[in-house]
C-alpha cells in the first residue's frame, strides 16, 4: 500500500479497534433505526454541527459533550425516524438518556458520548425504546457490523451511502471509513444531514477539529440539493489512533495527507447525497474559475447550484446560460460580466458574457448525461471552487408536496 | 374625495398631464410590445434598479440618465420580447438608440428618458423595429391609452396588473397610477419584473426618491417566487405635479400621506406579480410579528418565503410547521425557538417552540383556500414585517424545464 489514498465509495470497512452494532427499537415503523458506533480505545473526537438557529436537542447536547471532554469521544450512538427537534425540555431530557445509558452501558464517561437523531420534528422521542435496547447493542459490537450501522441510520435514503479510503505511512496502514445519509439537505419531514467518520490515524483534537472543518468546508458545504438547512445536521469524526502511526503534527505533511484523505472521504459521501437527492435526475459539478478568492468561486457557485431557474433548465435539458449568468450576478459578489465565459463539458456557451454560436444538437447531447460539469470563468483572478447539485424536478415537488396528504 | 386613499387594484386611470401609447413593433412575434409613457409637463422622476450584478444595458444607461438630469423625468420607452441583457456595447448602442429617437420625438432632453425592456436574454435587441415606430406612437399619446401601455408590457403574464389609487389634499383631487408586469421574479427566458407609477403630485426629486425607496421596502422588496433576482428589474416613477396640489415638504403630513398611498399602490402591484406566479396555485401572506427589528422580521419571513420546503409543503396543502420554523431558524437573525408561535390562519400549530394539538380537519379546511395566512411569533420584541409569496408546484418546474425544448 502506498501513501497515495485509495477511495472505495461503495463499501465501508472498519479502521482498526473500532466496533458497530445496529437495532431495530420500534422507532420507525419497520427496520433498522439505531446504531452505534464504539472505539474500543480512548479516542479523539471532533464535530461540526448546523448553523441553523433552531438546534435539535442532540446538537445541543453533544456540543456541550465535545466541550467538556476537551475533544475526547468514545461513542456515538445515532437513532433515525425522529430528529428530536422542537421537542423542548423533554428532549433535553430524551437526549440525555440516550447518552446516559450509552454511557453506562460501555462504562466510558457520559461526556465522551456523541448523540444524533434524524427523522421528523416536533414528535416526542421515545428514548425507553432505545435505551431499552443498549444491551443488547452492546452484545451485537463487532467490526463486522458497520454496514448494519450505515444502514440504520438512513430515513428516506434509497441507498446506503459509504465511502472507505485506505494508505499507508511509515509502512503502516491507515483507514478513514465514513457514512452518511440524507436525499438532499431536505426531507419530506426535515429529517437532516448525519455523517460519521471513522479513523485509526493518531491525531490530537485541536487538529482533528481542524482537518474536519477543512474537509467539511469543500466537500458538505459545497452541496445543495435546495439550499434548505436543517436542525440536526452533524458531521462527526473519532481518530483512535489504532493503527500505531506516530501522532500528526500541525504543519507537517502528515497533516495534509490526513486532511486530504479526509477531505475525498468527505467529499465522496456528500457526493452521494447528491445523487441521491429527492427527484434528482442529474448530478451537476459546477466549477467557478479565475475569481478573486476561493471564498468568491464558492458563493457564486452556491448561488447558480441554489437557483431554481438553473435547476428547472437543467432538468429541462436546457442550454439557458442566461440563467446561470444571472444567478451569478445576484451571488453578492461583485464581477465584470463583459470578461465571463460559460462552458457546458466542454463546449463554451458565453463569452465575454454575451451569446456565442454553438451546436444545439452538440448541447443536447451534453445534458441528456445523467452527469454535467458546467463552468464559469470569471477572468478576474486565479481561485477557483467546485460545488455539487442536482436538478429541480417534478417529482421532487411530489415528494415534498404529498408527503403527509 | 377625502384624504384616504381609495384603490382600485382592477384599473388603470391617468393621472392629469400624462399621455400613454402603444405598439407592436414585432419584436414579439405577435401584439403589443412597446409602450412610451409621457408628461405633458416637466416631471420629477426617480427609480430603483435591480441588484443584479449583471445589469441589462437599459438599466445602466437609465441609471446615468437620472443622475444627469438629477431627477427630471418626462418620459418612459419599454419593450418587451427582449430583456437586452448580456448584449455587449450592441446592446448598449441599442438602448441609447431608443433614448434618442424617444427624446428627439418628443422634444425633450435625452437624459430625461428613461429606458427600459424585459424579455428573453443574451439575444441582440433589434432597436431599429423600435425607433421606427416612434412616430406612430406619438401621434398615438392619449390619457386614455394607458391600459393599453400596462398590456404592452408583459411577457409570460396571464393578465395586466394595474392599481390606482386616489385621494385629495386641500380639496384637490390626487392620483396615483401603476402598472407592473412578471410573472413571479423570474420567467421562461429571464423576463423581468418592471413598475411604472405615474402621479400628479408636486414632489422634489430627493424626496421623490426616498418615498419610492420607502414603497420599495414594504412592497416589491417583499415579494418572492422563487428568490431569483433578474438583470432588469426596474420600479420607476414620474411626478408632474398636475393636480395643482403645493409641493409635498420633508417631514410634513402631507409626505406621510403621500409615501402611504405609493405604498399601497406598490402593494397591490407586488401582490399582483405574486397572484400570477408560475404554478402558482396559493397566495400566501407571511406575518413575523414580535421580532426586534422590522428587518429581522423582514429577513426571516424572506427566509420561509424562499424555502422550496415551505413552498412544497403549502402546495400539497400540509400543516408542516417543522418546516416553517427551520427556515425561520436558518434565516441569519438569532432568536429564542422555545418562544416560538406559529398559525395558520388563527390556528395556532406550534407553541413555545413545539407541537400544539390542533384538529387536522381544521387545518385542512384552511390550507385548502387560495389565500393562506401564515404568523411567526418570536416574542422577541415589538416589531412586525410581512411578506408575500406562493407555493411551489409540478406546473412551475413544466414551465420552466420545458420552455425551450
Amino acid at each position: 500500500m502506498s501513501e497515495t489514498w485509495t477511495l472505495n465509495p461503495a463499501e465501508i470497512l472498519p479502521p482498526k479497534d473500532f466496533q458497530a452494532a445496529a437495532a431495530a427499537s420500534g422507532i420507525k415503523t419497520s427496520g433498522l433505526d439505531l446504531a452505534l458506533l464504539y472505539s474500543t480505545r480512548p479516542s479523539r473526537g471532533a464535530a461540526v454541527f448546523t448553523t441553523n438557529a433552531v438546534k435539535a436537542a442532540p446538537v445541543v447536547l453533544s456540543q456541550r459533550h465535545l466541550l467538556e471532554s476537551r475533544g475526547t469521544l468514545q461513542a456515538m450512538i445515532i437513532n433515525s425516524g425522529n430528529a428530536n427537534a422542537c421537542t423542548g425540555e423533554p428532549g433535553m431530557l430524551a437526549a440525555q438518556a440516550m447518552a446516559e445509558a450509552t454511557a453506562g452501558t460501555l462504562a466510558v464517561p457520559v461526556e465522551q458520548v456523541l448523540v444524533c437523531s434524524t427523522g421528523v420534528i416536533g414528535v416526542p422521542l421515545p428514548a425507553d425504546r432505545i435505551t431499552a435496547r443498549l444491551d443488547d447493542l452492546k452484545r451485537g459490537l463487532s467490526p463486522g457490523e458497520i454496514g448494519a450501522a450505515a444502514r440504520a441510520i438512513l430515513t428516506t435514503d434509497t441507498r446506503p451511502k459509504v465511502c472507505t479510503a485506505d494508505a499507508s505511512i511509515g509502512g503502516r496502514p491507515v483507514r478513514i471509513a465514513g457514512m452518511t445519509k440524507g436525499a438532499g439537505m431536505i426531507h419530506p419531514q426535515m429529517a437532516t444531514t448525519l455523517a460519521f467518520v471513522l479513523t485509526d490515524a493518531s491525531i490530537g483534537p485541536a487538529l482533528l477539529r481542524e482537518a474536519l472543518e477543512q474537509a467539511c468546508r469543500r466537500s458538505y458545504n459545497r452541496i445543495s440539493v435546495d439550499g434548505d438547512t436543517s436542525t440536526n445536521d452533524t458531521l462527526a469524526i473519532m481518530a483512535n489512533g489504532g493503527s500505531g502511526i506516530p501522532t500528526i503534527e500541525p504543519n507537517s505533511p502528515a497533516r495534509d495527507w490526513f486532511v486530504e484523505g479526509l477531505t475525498r472521504v468527505c467529499q465522496s459521501l456528500a457526493q452521494q447525497v447528491v445523487r441521491d437527492g429527492e427527484g434528482a435526475s442529474k448530478f451537476v459539478t459546477i466549477r467557478v474559475t479565475g475569481a478573486p478568492s476561493e471564498e468568491d468561486a464558492a458563493q457564486i457557485a452556491r448561488s447558480i447550484a441554489n437557483s431554481p431557474l438553473v435547476k428547472t433548465a437543467l432538468a429541462g435539458e436546457d442550454a439557458n446560460w442566461g440563467r446561470i449568468i444571472c444567478a451569478a450576478g445576484y451571488s453578492g459578489v461583485p464581477f465584470d460580466s463583459s470578461r465571463v465565459s460559460i462552458s457546458l463539458g466542454d463546449l463554451v456557451v458565453c463569452r465575454e458574457g454575451g451569446a456565442v454560436r454553438f451546436e444545439e444538437s452538440r448541447a443536447s447531447e451534453i445534458l441528456r448525461q445523467r452527469d454535467i460539469d458546467l463552468t464559469v470563468q470569471l477572468h478576474a483572478g486565479s481561485s477557483d471552487a467546485t460545488f455539487w447539485t442536482c436538478d429541480l424536478t417534478t417529482e421532487y415537488i411530489h415528494i415534498n408536496a404529498d408527503y403527509r396528504t
